[in-house]
């Protein structure tokens, strides 16, 4: 039984995190803790094993600090913080730490196609739609795409265009162009539970990581 | 039978208008002129009753001034221009000036939707994705979408995103979000036989018109 | 206060009708039944004045009937049920009944932007997308939107395919196609929530309909 | 120099190909030949290398067996014919057969992208837009959609929705539903040039398939 603490539990992500672990047979809450609870991460930690943040840029690294510092392994829902001060906090780290911007095996599948067809399709843009509470844009989701579509082409980025509304939850949407023709690549996530399967499988796996930080779930599948 | 004079005829647009007209029962086609066809406005006036200007941003305003100066009629469908100028040259002119960002049946229902929704669904955007040939940015069909949505709405007009891309003809898409539903209006064009209709119509119709400038097809429809 | 009992409260959108009712400062919830609750319409109708039904295409009739029969008048969201003989009981009755394939506000503006366009642009299909416990194929939003064209137009009603997938709410999708473009009308729901709204202004109002059986949601708007 | 023969020269994409064909430095035009044009497959195949079809499901069988007996390779896009019988007309044959539904490198793409993602999301519908104009449905390359995706997923293949109307050329749509979620594989088709390097790809390759028939451009890829 893996023992888990979810940071953020406040959230509307958190509050699923904490459903899902809390049903899942090999796993045992720890503790939800949020400043809007009124509690924090230092204190919680005690003898978990992992530690789930789905919290805000200003706060994760913090969250995570802590964690290494207590011998947790860590799992990164958050978006939108410095990555590079993150690679820095893993050297040397005798815990590990797995990053993904989107843990939907839609939008893996969808980034991984995007990536494929840059190859062969060199023209692109993205553009992300989420709901207009959501505090960052692009969305991690976004970048994370256009970065592997570069990686994969040897071309610049791909433009990304940040649409937010009420009435959306989370859309991402590829198109590539060529003479007479697109190809469009679109995830849309209706429901939070969508994130579920691949949180539980990040908190199984994230201390069998042999790279920290990994970024994203990808590599587990 | 109406003369018609196409300005732009060595572009795509001015093509197919040139071919348009030369169909029509009801026209006759005075001349075709281009600067890259080594011919120019001014000269083919001579008889024309309408002129019709798919050029560009920089030309179409001194084309306007040579048919008023004329006597001749201008339906416009060049987008991107200083439209304050052009109020000012129709002051007092003894002929008549329709400007459409575009002519597409579907492109003015759409228009006519997004401006009837906006005021039951106050929160939108605007994504209009054309080929990457295109030479102006937000389109003057955006532009123009978001206008009537600001004034039907009372609000400030929604974001645009602007998407180029090879293999894309001319499309926009409306979005409008609401709690828990988003509304989209989306209008496509795969051929530029789309316009057709509407260019020959504004062709039939400029001369009758009651206000000059009169902006967009649906004051003919 | 208007008081109101809701049937199919065990079902997704009767729970959900059950909290708006709940929340609404101008209503009480006298009652939310279901088999499934082991509760039934007829006991709870005592002094109820609105019946709000999100039941099953077998069981509304009967529901309707014993409101009917109570002196209620009725809020029907069910779909799938056989019309002519609600039309029939709704003779000579003392109290109203509305029904509305769909309340959100998106949704009616979609059905009426389909029948506007379709006086103009004669061709069109209809694609509507719906999670994969939906019980009826086609849903009724699309059979209502199919009939309003048909009427408008005076053609055919479109053909209409029904897309059935876990991940999806509820969609629908009108496409109208004519020489060289498209025009698409798309209503997207991601929340049940996006119902409610529509569903307490039609028991507020469902008193004063001249009316009955009326049906849409776009008579009250 | 490969000298190709082109069957179906009066139809849009038989014309296209001949362009196609004419302007590649690599080949040459033996003749385009057509019912509609008085002339047929068998007096051309001369010394023709290879046959480029994209006639109708009544008449390709007959100008392969013509091909095969002139020692001619054969390119099929026409879709609609009996597969088993080709199959048969190619064993022991000296020349051979390459079919593909579509030769888009973004349909190919497509259909990769969603035979993968059908491993991890069995649940699946396939929604296949054309012009009016197409004579049969389902596609051909929706139907090979769905044979790679139950392949590769070992479950049923998917349903297929066909959509006719004017103002569209060639577009499909795959949308895979999970909890949550839906993944959607788009290919749209704005004009037949996107074939055309897929097509002269094919006629320089198909004398050196290893297996024939070989159905699909992904094996030249």
């Amino acid at each position: 039984v893996i023992k888990v603490v979810v940071a953020g539990a406040a959230g509307r992500m958190g509050q699923t995190v904490v459903d899902a672990v809390s049903h899942a047979d090999d796993m045992t809450l720890v503790a939800g803790v949020d400043p809007a609870l009124g509690s924090g991460v230092e204190e919680a930690l005690g003898d978990a094993e992992v530690l789930v943040d789905f919290t805000q840029p200003g706060a994760v690294l913090a969250n995570v600090a802590a964690a290494i510092e207590a011998g947790v392994h860590s799992v990164i829902g958050t978006t939108g913080f410095d990555m590079a001060e993150l690679e820095r906090m893993c050297q040397g780290a005798a815990v590990n730490v797995l990053v993904a911007p989107n843990f939907a095996i839609g939008a893996v599948l969808m980034m991984r196609f995007a990536a494929d067809a840059a190859r062969h399709m060199p023209k692109a843009e993205i553009i992300e739609l989420h709901h207009d509470t959501k505090l960052d844009a692009p969305s991690g989701t976004a970048i994370r795409t256009a970065a592997l579509m570069a990686d994969a082409s040897g071309n610049a980025p791909p433009p990304i265009h940040s649409v937010r509304l009420p009435g959306l939850v989370a859309n991402q949407e590829v198109i590539l162009g060529e003479l007479g023709q697109t190809l469009t690549i679109r995830h849309d996530t209706t429901s939070r539970e969508a994130f579920m399967p691949g949180v539980l499988l990040a908190a199984r796996r994230v201390g069998a990581l042999e790279r920290s930080p990994t970024v994203g779930l990808e590599h587990l599948l």
